[in-house]
């Protein structure tokens, strides 16, 4: 099946386009999970207890929203141990019902491309798979078609980097006339012509940074059919109106993602006193109102 | 003490900018690692397979190059077995004194950087970590500043892609005026100001693909101080004679990258009857007199 008609199918199922990003940072993790910080305990027990949070985070936002999305960097700063911990992360998310956005971003050519894509999208054991990771497309078509072909034998989706949420993100990005990120965003909806559902969205999405606002409105209608990515929510400083203008009808073809917003809501003042999981629970119930209230209010 | 110094130091003493891609492409491995491809095999027999070649190379090329380069793909492809197989590598290359550039091609920004830098670059057993690693630089600065921090403080060094060597690398890369290449250029150089060692070079260096030789002359002027790693050389088309505009005087400032052209010499018309050691080994002495001739014969 399609990826962007499964996924339009869980995000109507939840009723809300909210993502939860997973970022076990092990300096912010709750005490109970403090091994993970622990300079001198062994990598293995650091890696379990970054893993235990996220499968502790898991049960908390299952049946709430359609998606989580891991970030690679935070497993792999435990090599070896961080890569099980992975594992274990994706096999309990998809045991909860959860479709799984890998943030790996990505990007490399031939053959390393394809090895790349057959370990993340089209692994043996289906349980490790992603149903979608980011790219970065820097290098090109030949950097994305590789993983496009496994993503579509697959029933897989790509979220393709094209303009980022980070402050020096304008810095390439928006070299030149028309800006890079124009003609990535051109080039995406080339690439995801063969891979467009049902839903008339296609697998092939990308990574708009709600922190840019007029740029996620020029870049939605280079995209008509591409999956909207939305990170920059919450943390970052976009608010709900920010990423009103990524979606298209309804809630649909795009996700507003938070990850330390809820992760780590605990840290925030508006939850103090509440345990970790309750804090979580609290900041996504309002991240779902917040979303809920704003594309209601949107002009037709 | 300062990467570039290392390096260089490194190089003098083989007397070659020869570096060897270990690429453990499953399907070209020689039959005595074959499990590497057999579907129904476990992940972590397949995975060892991979591993166990990429050793015996190292034995093949240790002492007659300075560094080598493995690229991450091919052992993520076994999920949690190929970081496993990664790490024993990395282990192998140290000990038999080859300094390693890790081709992993991360981006990323702030915590999540700096998790990645961390894990390849700074990790508390420090057999396992990257002397160098390969750097994607779409996201600006803020996605090459927690890694540059990381790697000043460990010693290692850094390779920020400028222009890779794909035939669609033009695509994104050469897009405006100034190409973006040359933007990321100056970027590098900028990015390099503090890390440069008593030889002149810098720790932040750069890939340029050298199988476009009048863009590498270019950058090559935009980044005096930069130590570029030239892949393309034999399997991507690029000869010796394309490389030398990348380098500095002498054989300074420039590492030349084969990956299949050494790791799987075996399959080449050229070497054919050999066992794959000896033709390894024969395509590295090729290679390095190829280098030599060019390096010795352009103009002062």
């Amino acid at each position: 099946v399609n990826f962007a008609d499964r996924l339009e199918r869980a995000v109507a199922a939840v009723g809300t386009p909210a993502l939860v990003g997973l970022d076990p940072h092990e300096t912010l993790l709750p005490d109970e999970f403090a091994v993970a910080r622990r300079a001198d305990a062994p990598r293995a027990e650091r890696a379990a207890a970054a893993a235990d949070f996220c499968c502790a985070l898991l049960d908390v936002v299952a049946g709430r929203v359609a998606a989580v999305k891991p970030q690679s960097a935070f497993f792999e700063r435990f090599g070896a141990d961080g890569a099980q911990a992975w594992e274990r992360v994706l096999v309990r998310a998809h045991a909860l019902g959860l479709l799984v956005i890998g943030d790996v971003k990505r990007g490399d050519i031939g053959s390393s491309a394809s090895a790349y894509a057959q370990g993340l999208l089209g692994p043996e054991d289906p349980r490790l798979a992603c149903d979608a990771i980011t790219l970065n497309p820097l290098l090109g078509s030949d950097s994305i078609e590789p993983f496009a072909g496994v993503a579509r034998a697959h029933g897989r989706g790509l979220f393709v980097l094209v303009r980022t949420s980070n402050p020096d993100s304008a810095m390439f990005q928006e070299h030149g006339t028309p800006p890079l990120s124009d003609v990535i965003a051109r080039a995406v909806d080339r690439w995801g012509t063969d891979d467009v559902g049902r839903s008339g969205l296609s697998s092939v999405g990308a990574v708009v940074g709600a922190t840019h606002p007029t740029e996620l409105a020029r870049l939605r209608a280079l995209m008509p059919r591409a999956v909207l990515l939305l990170p920059g929510y919450g943390a970052q400083g976009a608010g709900a109106a920010d990423v009103v203008p990524g979606f298209l009808d309804g809630r649909r073809g795009a996700l507003v993602n938070s990850s330390r917003g809820i992760s780590f809501a605990y840290r925030d003042a508006r939850w103090r006193g509440r345990g970790w999981r309750d804090a979580a629970a609290a900041a996504l119930d309002l991240m779902i109102e917040e979303l809920e209230r704003a594309l209601a209010a949107r002009p037709r």
